[in-house]
């Protein structure tokens, strides 16, 4: 695996919606210490800037349609059940950039966790569907928020799988993953193979219950 | 992890249903190099000979339904198209029966693969409707059949996940897999997340492609 091949990708501004959940904050301090610009979004400025303010000084918390304007890449971080809306109405501000879905589709019950059904196949190929003009991509969905936040967890060993159609924004998002120390970032084919890569964190929800563990992916031989 | 906890398996014998397929006969032969007695199962006994004389002396082979009858523990490794009607016609040989469905419904096209539904949510939730008497595993998805069947490999670096809804029965398989050298058994949640374990095997055909790679996972942090 070539990854000293992968753009430079540390001038980059990083926005991630749906920033104060778990997820995404986590997600924003990573990058964050990797030094790059990073804008939390939520439907209320004065939660982001809550949010922001909880991570680092030089983190901004925002409106989620100002921060899709304002970032170079944009994270897509919001509850499964906001989904769809959110995106419809952030299609405008978001025409153009790399979009990166993270969304898991997932419900509970008392046995655990399960996938649900998408219409369009997953997260990420909804996103597509709604935002015809942006790049979407899909990454970061087996990151375990406890571990990104952990102020005592340095490196997180896992790969990251990056999923999409087009080769240039997903060498980027490679490259966006490789910043959090321990990650790589690992191509895993096109969007329409996203479902099962969003459903699986369902498995690892079962792996961590059994094993005591905050479960991540490695793939051998690359 | 505790391996050690595993029971041991080591004296029972594993029949594979669909075992002149390559995926079939390289599970076949690891088994074998392991010291358990294999029998390989086909719709044509000469078929399952040949197959079985291909691999080593002490592999049979033999008919399905006697193959299923005969082995303590039986891998359904037939083609997908065939899978229901030849578990149909066999579930009475298999009643009772651990039964280890690693069969991956997916479709190709020029994009590469991609996941097929499947009415009942995967296969291995098909088997288990089918198979009512016995008690059906899911693992071994993503054993690359060229690294089994390869005589210069001798340890595979992989973890299997194994999923199912019987505590003893997923113990069991997962025992199995670490009887391949390099493999672990990992416990990967319940049949009702089988489907995107099987549909993952598209991602990892994909990764193969671009990487050049035979890749597998690993489950950190367990």
């Amino acid at each position: 695996m070539t990854q000293p091949d992968l753009p430079d990708v540390s001038g980059l501004s990083i926005g991630i919606l749906g920033g104060t959940g778990d997820q995404g904050k986590g997600l924003a301090r990573r990058f964050a210490l990797a030094g790059h610009e990073v804008l939390i979004g939520s439907r209320s400025v004065g939660r982001a800037q809550e949010a922001a303010a909880s991570l680092a000084p030089t983190v901004r918390g925002g409106e989620n349609a100002q921060v899709a304007r304002d970032a170079d890449v944009v994270i897509v971080a919001v509850p499964w059940d906001g989904h769809k809306a959110t995106l419809e109405s952030l299609a405008g501000d978001l025409a153009g950039k790399i979009v990166v879905d993270c969304v898991n589709p997932l419900g509970f019950d008392k046995q655990g966790a399960y996938a649900l059904p998408v219409e369009e196949g997953s997260a990420a190929q909804q996103a597509a569907a709604v935002l015809g003009e942006s790049r979407v991509v899909a990454a970061f969905h087996h990151v375990s928020a406890v571990l990104l936040l952990d102020p005592g967890v340095d490196r997180i060993e896992l790969d990251v799988l990056v999923l999409g159609d087009d080769r240039e924004a997903t060498d980027i998002v490679r490259a966006l993953a490789a910043r959090i120390p321990g990650a790589r970032g690992v191509y895993g084919g096109r969007l329409r193979n996203a479902h099962q890569v969003e459903a699986l964190t369902a498995n690892l929800i079962s792996i961590n219950r059994r094993y005591k563990a905050h479960a991540g992916l490695r793939i051998t031989d690359v």
